[in-house]
C-alpha cells in the first residue's frame, strides 16, 4: 500500500529526452473567457469582441493569448515544479494557433537540458512544453526552466547538457494566425489611435494604471488554469503565513494593464524571455510599463510586429524601474518579460 | 512621441451635439451571467432559466437587465468619466431589447448639454448614451450627467445647454420585448405569490436580507464591465487607501436583494432616475428597501408595469432611511433609484 | 397589505407527505463550469475535459456532481432551513442522470418525517429532495434532515414520524451513467495511476494539500447556487461578526483536494452520509484525508465503485484526526462524508 499521492518529480529523475505527457486535458471556453476578464483589466478587442475579430478574418474572438499559456503552463506543475526552488526563466515561446470556446488543451514536456548545481542538493531542469489542442495541433510552445531540489543527495550528477536557446525568436519565424488581416482594422472600436508606425525602438511608456492584489483573487486565477502549487494557496505552508502569487497572476495583469497606452498590440505571439523578479503578495499594488525593443514587418496583410518589454513593478517603484547599478532588479520590480505582439501596420 | 495613454477628456473638450463612439465592442455570454450570479444573489427567474422564460414567451433567458447597463456603461468611462469629479445624476433609460448570450455590445453617447460651474474649475456634462447589438439595434439608452474637471482653468465658458430631461418614463413609453407574455406565468417557481395588483401606490419593502461587501468581489464585478475608473481598483490612488466601489456594484446588489419581496418585478424596463448618495467601501453591509411609486397597465398578455425606488443602505441604518430633515440623504444612505419593472398582473 | 418578503417556514409549518416545488428553476452552464474550477482545485479529468468525457462513452463532459448537489440544494434552502437552527445530516443520495450544460435544474421535496424536540421549542424535519431537469427527469435525490424553530412554542406537537433511511446505499442501487466505460480510460490523462484494485478496504490517504478559505470566494461559491441564508453574506448577522462558510464550500473543497490520492475516483454516484462536525471561518485552511470504506463491483464496462469516507479538516488537526475518546469530533474536523464514487477497474 504505497503512497497515492504525487510527491512530485525531483532533480535525479529527470532524463534529457524523457517526454512528459501532463495530466488532466481541459476544456476551455466561454468561462474561462468572463473569469480572465473578471479578474484582468483585460479590453484588448480582438479577444473581446466576436465582431471585431470576425472583421480581422477570424472566425471568431479566439481565448486571450495568455489563458492558453496559462492553461498548457498549470499542467506542467505537478510534474515539474512541485519540488521546484524557484522559476528561473522562460524562452523560445510561440503561439502557433488560436485557442477558440470549446477547445480541449492538453500539455506535453521534453526535457532538453539538466545542470545539477555545484552544492549538490538540486539542479536545474530545462523543458520544452507543448500545448496541444483536440485535433492534437500544437496551440502553443515554450522553453522553461526550473531549479529543482534533490530527493537523494547522493545521487551521482546527470552529465550536463544545456540547450542552445535562442535569446530572441526571430521576426520570421513568429505564427500569424490564418485569414488575420489588420487591413480593416478600426482603430475607434479598438481604443486607440495609435498604428505600428507610430512606436519608436526605445520608446518607453508608462501605462499609468494599477491594481491591488486580492488573495481572492490570484487564488480564482490559479485554480482556474488548474496550477496546484501548495505555495500559492495555503497559507500556512510558508512559515511567514504568507501566500506566494503565482507569476502567472502578474504576468497577466501587467500585460492587461498596457492596454493603456499598447491598446492595438493585440495578440502575443512569441515570449523571448521572462523574468519573475521579486514575489508579489496579496496588499501589493501592481503597475506596468513597456519599452519598445524592436519592430520587424510581417507578410500578413496590415500587420506588423514589435517587440515589447513589458515590466510589472508594485507600490513604491521609481519611474521606469528596472535594475539598480549593481545589475540586480530594484526590489520593486515584479516581472521584466520580452515579447512579440501583432498590431496593425 | 507624444503620450501614448488615454489622459482621458476635459470639460473644455466637449461640444454639445458631439457623438463619441467608445471603444472595445463586447460579446457578453453565459459567462457573464455566471458571474453576475455568484457576484450578486440574484434570483429572479426570467434571467435564471431559459424554460421560464420559454414559457414566458422568449427565445431563452436574456442576460440579466443590468449586465447590459454595466458593459454599456463601462465603455463609456474612459471618455465621460475618468476626469470626473462625480456622477451626478441619471434619466431617460429605457431597455428596448434584451440581450442574449452571443450578442456583442458597443457604446455611443451624445453630448446633449454642458454648463460650465460658476467656480470656472468644472462643469456638468450631459450625455446620452446608447447600447448596440452586432445588429446595429440599440438594446438600452440613458442619459447620464457627470462634473468634469477643466484641463485649462482659462478655457472659456461654452454656452449653457440644459437638455431637457422628462422626470418619469412615462409608462405608454415603456418597451416590452416581442413576445414577452406573463398569462402563464408560474408563481411558484418565481418564488412569490405577490402579483401586480399586491402592491400599492406608497408601500414600502424592506427585503431583510444584507450582503457585506469585499474588495475581490467588487473588483471583479467592475472590470468584468471593463470600467477602468483608477480610484476602484488601486488602493494607493485616493489618500485614505480605500478603494472606491464603483455605484453599479451597490445597484446591482440592491436589485438582487430586492427579490425578497420583489420576486416578481422580472425585467427593470426604464430608469427614471438615479443617485449614488453616499460611497461604498468594502467591510460596509448592504441591504435595501423600496417603495412602490407608481404603477400602469400595458398592451402585453398579462403584464403590468410598477415603479419603484430601490435604497442601498449599509450598517446601521435607520428603518426605510433615506433623507434627513435638512433634505439631505442620510449618511448611511448608498443609492436612491427609480425604475419601472414588468411584473405579472 | 402583508409583509411581502419571505419568513420562511417553521417546525409546525411541515406536514408529513407535504410536498414543496421550491423556487427559481436554474440553467447551469459552462460559466458555471469555469466558476467551479476557480473555486476549487477540481481536476478530475471526466468533468475537466470533453474529450475525455468523450472517450468514457458520454456526450461531453457533463458538470461536476456537486455543481448538481449544490445547485439542487440551494432551492431547498428558502423552504426548508431560514429558520433552521442546524443542518443535521443527509442520507441516500444518488446522483441519476449527468447534468450537462445547458440544463436547466428545478427542485421538489417531500417531508418524509417530523420529530418535535422535547424542549418543546423546535423540531426535527426530514426532507426527500430531488433535482429534476428540463425533461421532468430526476438527476439528484437525498434526504436532509433538519432542526427547525418553531413560530409558535405553543403549536402542538405532530405525529413523530421517523423516516426509514439506510445507512448506505447499497451498491446494486448506484446507478452509472448510461453509455459510461471506463475500458478506454487514459489514466496518464486521468492524472494517478492507482485503479480501483489498488485501493485497500481501510487504507487512509493524506491528500496533503490544503487551502486557505477567503470571504469572496465562500460567498461567490455560496450565491452561485443561489443559496441565500443570511448567515452566510451578511456580517451584522451573527453576533461575533463572522460570516459562516456554507457547509457545501468545504464538501467541494474536500472533494477537489481529495484528487491528490483518489485522481480516479472520477464521479459521485452516491452520497451516505454526511456531518458538519465544525463551522469554518474565513482564515482557516482546510485539508482533507479519505479512508476507504467499501468496495463493489459493476455491471458497466471496467467500472468499479469505491465507498469513501472524506474529512476535511483546518489547521492543527493531528493526522488523521476525526473523533476524540468521548466519541465527538475533534474541534478541527469540519466535516465527515461517506459516499460512493465510480473507478476504473
Amino acid at each position: 500500500m504505497a503512497t497515492k499521492t504525487n510527491p512530485g518529480r525531483f532533480f535525479e529523475d529527470y532524463k534529457v529526452g524523457q517526454v512528459i505527457a501532463h495530466a488532466v486535458p481541459r476544456t476551455v471556453a466561454e468561462g474561462e473567457r468572463a473569469l480572465y476578464h473578471a479578474l484582468y483589466p483585460a479590453r484588448h478587442a480582438l479577444y473581446s469582441s466576436d465582431a471585431f475579430a470576425a472583421d480581422c478574418g477570424l472566425d471568431g474572438s479566439p481565448l486571450d493569448d495568455l489563458i492558453a499559456f496559462h492553461v498548457v503552463f498549470g499542467k506542467t506543475v505537478p510534474d515539474v515544479s512541485l519540488n521546484a526552488v524557484a522559476n528561473l526563466g522562460y524562452g523560445e515561446g510561440r503561439w502557433l494557433l488560436p485557442v477558440y470556446p470549446g477547445d480541449t488543451l492538453r500539455s506535453v514536456s521534453e526535457v532538453i537540458g539538466l545542470k545539477q548545481n555545484s552544492n549538490g542538493k538540486s539542479g536545474v531542469v530545462y523543458v520544452r512544453t507543448r500545448g496541444l489542442n483536440q485535433n492534437d495541433e500544437v496551440v502553443l510552445e515554450y522553453v522553461r526552466w526550473v531549479m529543482v531540489r534533490k530527493r537523494d543527495l547522493d545521487a551521482p550528477a546527470p552529465e550536463t547538457v544545456l540547450p542552445e536557446l535562442r535569446k530572441v525568436v526571430p521576426a520570421e519565424d513568429l505564427v500569424i494566425p490564418e485569414g488575420l488581416s489588420f487591413e480593416e482594422y478600426d482603430f475607434t472600436q479598438a481604443g486607440e489611435p495609435h498604428r505600428w508606425g507610430d512606436y519608436e525602438i526605445g520608446e518607453k511608456i508608462d501605462h499609468v494604471d494599477g491594481v491591488t492584489i486580492e488573495e481572492a483573487e490570484h487564488m480564482l486565477a490559479t485554480r482556474l488554469w488548474q496550477n496546484t502549487a501548495k505555495v500559492h494557496f495555503d497559507a500556512t505552508f510558508r512559515e511567514d503565513g504568507k501566500r506566494l502569487i503565482y507569476g502567472g497572476h502578474i504576468i497577466s495583469m501587467a500585460r492587461a494593464l498596457s492596454f493603456n497606452g499598447l491598446a492595438n498590440a493585440q495578440m502575443i505571439v512569441a515570449l523571448n524571455g521572462g523574468a519573475h523578479a521579486n514575489p508579489c503578495f496579496a496588499g501589493d499594488t501592481v503597475k506596468a510599463w513597456s519599452e519598445v525593443l524592436d519592430k520587424a514587418e510581417t507578410d500578413a496583410p496590415g500587420i506588423g510586429a514589435i517587440r515589447l518589454r513589458l515590466v510589472a513593478v508594485k507600490q513604491g517603484a521609481a519611474p521606469f524601474a528596472l535594475k539598480g547599478e549593481d545589475g540586480k532588479y530594484a526590489p520593486e520590480v515584479l516581472l521584466d518579460l520580452d515579447y512579440w505582439a501583432l498590431m496593425p501596420l
